[in-house]
């Protein structure tokens, strides 16, 4: 049977599993080369699994969490035949979900694979490593579904413009699909619509200008780097007409939480009239947590400021103040866009109202 | 005689003139190398100059019309006793004004040291080279005096905050003296406020974190490096009273071009309340120019953006907008802090009232 979403696909695989339950291997893009090579990297047991995440060779919540789930397999192969598997598999859960301790993904997948072994009584344990891979192959496929949705919902909103501004990386190498704010760009250039797409580099760690605009650029889509300084100036000369950013945690009120440097996009945005998206899937949404000022922000190291690229820009002993995320209020977002549609506009009722929840 | 400005100078010198007229030689910190190594390189003669003020190892519109000064004397030293003398300098000024192109007070400060060469009227042309180096001195002590009267505008305002923030490096190292934005920072730390300075590492060159950071730290001024991204939540946090920044050129309305990010700036201290201000001289206003929007602005090469740090960040043939400037318009302006007094409001008929033209 063909696949639907395959078309739609960008010209890589940013995880993909190779061969059988048994022997297979899982195979993942390493993020960390981009853009100077585009490198993919084996896994071939649990610690090298643990190691991609931890390392960032895969990154993204929902490509972490789809990752995890291949290294259950991986994992369970060198887990003896006999009374103790499934003690084993408990373990490889417990280990990859310690890869990255912020990733709600990471610990869901790994322990969803676990119950399926759970589930799956049999004499021949090949066959419970072949149950896990489905399960890993089945939270692959919904992941690629959950961007697909988010994409038709988005697609017209991307269709009135002719200019788009997005930021750090939210695209399909932060999942195991289309990604979350870019899969309306993807369906919109699949069906013939040309738009440019401005990429803020998105300091500390660039992954506008090292990850969005390579994966867009891959694509075919037209897409212009600007240094995050440059933000203003776009929207000032009128060049987007709508800015779009995924969420890492979106609050019950709508409230969302993103890659720093979101909510001043959002404050620019407002300023100039152009209208804000978020676009995320119903699992980026945090109902216990009534407003934004209730998200934990990271903080991270100094060194990502100061000697970036190996090469200090700083001051030694120089203070640094390097918050991972920002909230922008419900007020700077014009709609949210989900995998079960749009959200707009953005108040609690509408948020529960969309997720049905 | 004491010299009043002297305990006010950051512990280095940007500009030097070591020895006489005659054997002299013009000494400047090596911004380039800055913050890694604290070098000086000394210029013997027009080329090495001309090289400094091309390659940024002196920078800033006050600061290299001080270096044009001394080069004109430097230059001067290999110009032949005789007849044709006064033709050597004025090839020397000409050469010397051809380092960098947009910069007004390179041209006028080896213009201004020529036509006191022309107005010494001796046979000894070792004294025609010393009335040179005098010339030179009295541009090198006006910087210094300037800076010195906009930090006496701007000491009051920066003495009510306990955090402010600023853009790019408007400091002691673009002048002679102590800096624009700096100016008032120094004269507070010196009259013994306590404050602390966050600097934006202001992408593309990174001259916040490479260069503001750098001299408010060797200053004992406690600074605190983020990234352009991070600004918006620092404003959103309070952590800062008021934004000060310098200005490359303003027009008659009040409309400040400055380096770019300084617009977004400007936007997220107004949404927060905080209020903006602009440090320049009287020497930065364009009165010929009536509003921002005629301003040229300048554009940058991709490659700061797409290799900084001679490490590739972007994917290859990636298209780029780059834009030097921005502009902040007037009415996102509180005041314009000038030498000759604080310009608030910031409309034509109080900046011709304050500037007396």
């Amino acid at each position: 049977m063909a696949d639907p979403i395959a078309p739609l696909q960008p010209p890589f695989k940013v995880i993909e599993w190779i061969g059988d339950a048994v022997r297979g291997r899982l195979r993942l893009l390493d993020q960390t080369q981009l853009p100077v090579n585009v490198a993919f990297t084996d896994c071939r047991d649990a610690e090298a699994v643990w190691q991609a995440i931890h390392r960032l060779v895969v990154r993204g919540a929902p490509a972490i969490g789809v990752a995890a789930g291949y290294g259950m397999v991986v994992a369970a192969q060198w887990i003896p035949d006999g009374g103790d598997f499934l003690v084993g598999v408990e373990a490889a859960a417990e280990y990859l979900a310690g890869a990255r301790p912020t990733a709600v993904n990471l610990a869901w997948a790994a322990r969803r694979v676990l119950e399926r072994a759970r589930r799956t009584v049999s004499g021949d344990f090949n066959q419970v490593r072949g149950a896990m891979l489905e399960e890993a192959v089945a939270i692959h496929d919904e992941d690629r579904r959950l961007c697909l949705a988010i994409g038709r919902h988005a697609e017209p909103i991307i269709s009135r413009h002719a200019g788009i501004m997005t930021q750090c990386n939210a695209g399909a190498l932060a999942t195991a699909g289309i990604g979350t704010a870019t899969a309306g760009m993807y369906l919109a250039h699949a069906a013939g619509r040309r738009f440019t797409v401005y990429c803020p580099e998105t300091r500390p760690l660039l992954q506008g200008s090292r990850l969005t605009a390579w994966e867009l650029q891959a694509a075919g889509i037209d897409t212009v780097v600007i240094t995050d300084n440059t933000a203003g100036q776009v929207l000032k000369e009128r060049r987007v007409g709508m800015v779009i950013t995924g969420a890492d945690r979106i609050a019950a009120n709508g409230d969302a939480a993103n890659k720093i440097g979101t909510y001043s996009l959002a404050v620019l945005a407002a300023r100039h009239g152009v209208p804000f998206y978020v676009a995320a899937p119903y699992s980026t949404f945090d109902l216990t947590i009534p407003a934004g000022d209730r998200i934990p922000i990271e903080q991270r190291a100094g060194e990502e400021i100061t000697c970036p690229f190996g090469r200090r820009t700083a001051p030694e002993k120089i203070r640094t103040y390097s918050p991972a995320f920002d909230v922008t209020p419900t007020e700077l977002i014009t709609a949210v866009i989900t995998d079960r549609g749009v959200i707009q506009p953005v108040n609690e009722a509408n948020v529960r109202a969309v997720l049905g929840r």
